[in-house]
């Protein structure tokens, strides 16, 4: 069997060398026409691929799989079927796009090819719980810098735990929903009293998503070895941030308000299995992690991450450029970890891995970093400067990996900020 | 029409005066008996009331209301009808289990109450998210002088924010699940090295959680003066909490593994509408309040609260007695805040109050504080003594409001610690 990665596979659907969907990428959403129920959907080049279309005409046999888990309005359903089927169901659609079209699909193309401009797309999993951790060093190091102290930027337990917290599942939307500007209270300088309006500092955070893809049980850890067994795939994530609200609330309890208004998500899951090429290893861990933390071979991956923004006077121009791999915990960690008590995971549930700032200025992943507090604006091209967000402003992540000729990217996470309500 | 409230009201199913569940409570969950499909239940004396059965006796027919709410798995399709519905339903029910039986339910009985012995009883809501408050000013103050300054034990903003933090939905079980003690990072006393291990300090906090009855729109605050009437019901709530994995972790995002392993709900909601008798002024707040965080009017409830303790030697005993009106912020203003910024709270979604202790030792709400960091061990009949909960301990939750003759139970939050995994 020819397997779905294979850098040599093309596609009789033509696509160019820039395409984020080529036939090795094969990533699930949900979406449908205007007017239409959602259906999961995978991608390639320009086209979203109909599986619950593919089903109906009978190409998306797989022994032991509920045909009807493609004419779901989520991917949970899917996803719990297990990972076997995961790349079954991949190996299947390669083989109806393969140039060399064996199973003669390219004759009913029209019945199950939807070109993406056509395509609402959902958000893909109904999300149970979400985590987010705090697992780049390079951003916890300039929080701690710009914050506390320079000299004792990292908190004691930030070597040992990959720190995390829980974040708000009900917020998390799709790429494409405009946000809303919160209101909350804030703390003026030197003042020991809130006041209440805007947020005037509102942030995004760059941040990759994994997906849950099965489950533990309450009171059984995943061993980190079966860890990244238990990973469906990722998505692009901007964890938007007022940090004025965040400032004045955190203390002692964590993040609340200043995150939970919303989170945006990337509408397609790269699975695992197609980011497989890209492992690479991660940055040498001193001191060494407590044994449940420890993992032997590559656990990070080489993902060029951007952000883009673009100006309500139609200007677009790059923030920063991170990589995935930049981040010093792993996915694998990160589960181990939050599994270790017993907590239990489950299918559709996310956790993201914090911001995902690299060793450069240009390289950090949110404004406050590029902007070091407000200090060093951002020039625009239309003449304008940002400490922070504006409204009217949209920003856009990108994501993709690269290796051997076959590009494997994430499609957009994009948002619109809308002004506070008056 | 007589109102399901009326302390007058008698049912022809007796019950003594020391019932949670008398005719005036009829509090909502979902049960079963071993081997049925779960379904809706209320509660009476002894007695729970299978509302799937009444419905199929078409005793329960509310003009606007699909049937088939009562025969769900979960209380959420039933509460997502509205509170006008919530209304109908209990005095429904009201009439059919009055003492002069206008519909002649009695000579039916057997179709639809099961000895509550008899009954399963599952968590009554599907959990969207899971937020914990910190609003008992007790609470916080000894906290505060455990761990930082007893001069200045309150943190700046405590006064100002009913300050809240994102919990695990996942791990909530209901009342009679055992809990497995935790394992987890801790780090000794005079050490910067953690070690692994099970938890040593584990310990229980005594909250009442409010469930969602209504949604708001992302974007969308919800009004103080609203605020109540998005809430359907309260439960008694365990916030399990391992206090050394919890003091390792928490800075600076917050718990995490140290509470996300288990919290334990009661399996009965009692309604908003049962609680109306007993609605008394919360406590002065000073300073005053944002005004989005102002009320008029009582929003506290006096709902006696208890903490018991069985060792494995079988003795029982009383480990604290607190109140619900003790809290400092009401369920409204934890509400409006928690949706001042736009985020959205759905049907289902539970938001715990945080530990509840009052003004003297024996009202504190947890062994944290009764113990006083393990420095006022607590004897027990059987001559042992707790500084924390010990493997075989069962931690024991009452609660119920009382006047005019009638008592308004909450049944109870019961859980079994199991030894940590070898």
């Amino acid at each position: 069997m020819i397997k779905a990665n294979d850098p040599a596979l093309t596609s009789w659907v033509e696509y160019d060398e820039y395409s984020d969907f080529p036939i090795q990428n094969i990533p699930f959403g949900v979406g449908n026409r205007k007017g239409e129920h959602p259906r999961v959907l995978s991608a390639i080049g320009n086209f979203a691929v109909d599986l619950a279309a593919l089903e109906s005409l009978g190409y998306l046999k797989i022994e032991g799989l509920d045909g009807g888990v493609f004419h779901a309005s989520s991917l949970n359903d899917m996803i719990a079927a297990g990972k076997a089927k995961w790349s079954l169901i991949r190996a299947a659609i390669s083989e109806l796009l393969r140039s060399d079209d064996p199973m003669g699909a390219k004759a009913q193309k029209d019945k199950f090819l939807i070109p993406l401009r056509e395509v609402e797309l959902k958000l893909p999993v109904e999300i149970g719980d979400y985590t987010d951790f705090y697992s780049s060093k390079e951003h916890a190091t300039n929080v701690g810098t710009m914050f506390r102290d320079p000299d004792n930027a990292l908190l004691p337990n930030w070597k040992h735990i990959p720190v995390g917290y829980h974040g708000r599942a009900s917020s998390i939307v799709v790429s494409g929903t405009p946000v809303r500007r919160p209101k909350g209270q804030q703390i003026p300088p030197d003042s020991d009293t809130p006041v209440f309006g805007p947020s005037k500092l509102l942030d995004f955070e760059l941040e990759v998503a994994f997906i849950v893809g099965s489950e533990n049980e309450l009171g059984s850890p995943v061993d980190i070895k079966e860890a990244e067994d238990h990973i469906f795939g990722l998505a692009l994530f901007n964890d938007w941030s007022a940090r004025d609200i965040q400032k004045w609330e955190y203390v002692p309890l964590g993040p609340f308000l200043g995150k939970n208004f919303a989170s945006t998500m990337s509408p397609w899951i790269v699975t695992m299995e197609a980011l497989e090429p890209f492992r690479v290893k991660g940055p040498e861990q001193d001191p060494e992690p407590l044994p449940y933390l420890r993992t032997t071979g590559d656990h990070s991956f080489d993902i060029e991450l951007e952000v883009w923004m673009q100006s309500d006077s139609g200007v677009i121009q790059r923030l920063c450029q991170s990589n995935f791999k930049y981040m010093y915990w792993s996915m694998a960690q990160q589960l181990a970890h939050h599994t270790v008590n017993g907590c239990n995971l489950k299918v559709g549930d996310v956790c993201a891995s914090g911001t995902i700032s690299g060793p450069t200025p240009d390289s950090y992943g949110s404004m406050l970093e590029i902007s070091w507090r407000g200090t060093k604006p951002v020039q625009l091209a239309d003449g304008t400067e940002r400490k922070f967000i504006q409204d009217g402003d949209t920003i856009i992540m990108h994501g993709h990996a690269e290796a051997n000729g076959v590009r494997i990217g994430f499609g957009e996470a994009r948002g619109l900020v809308l002004p506070a309500l008056p």
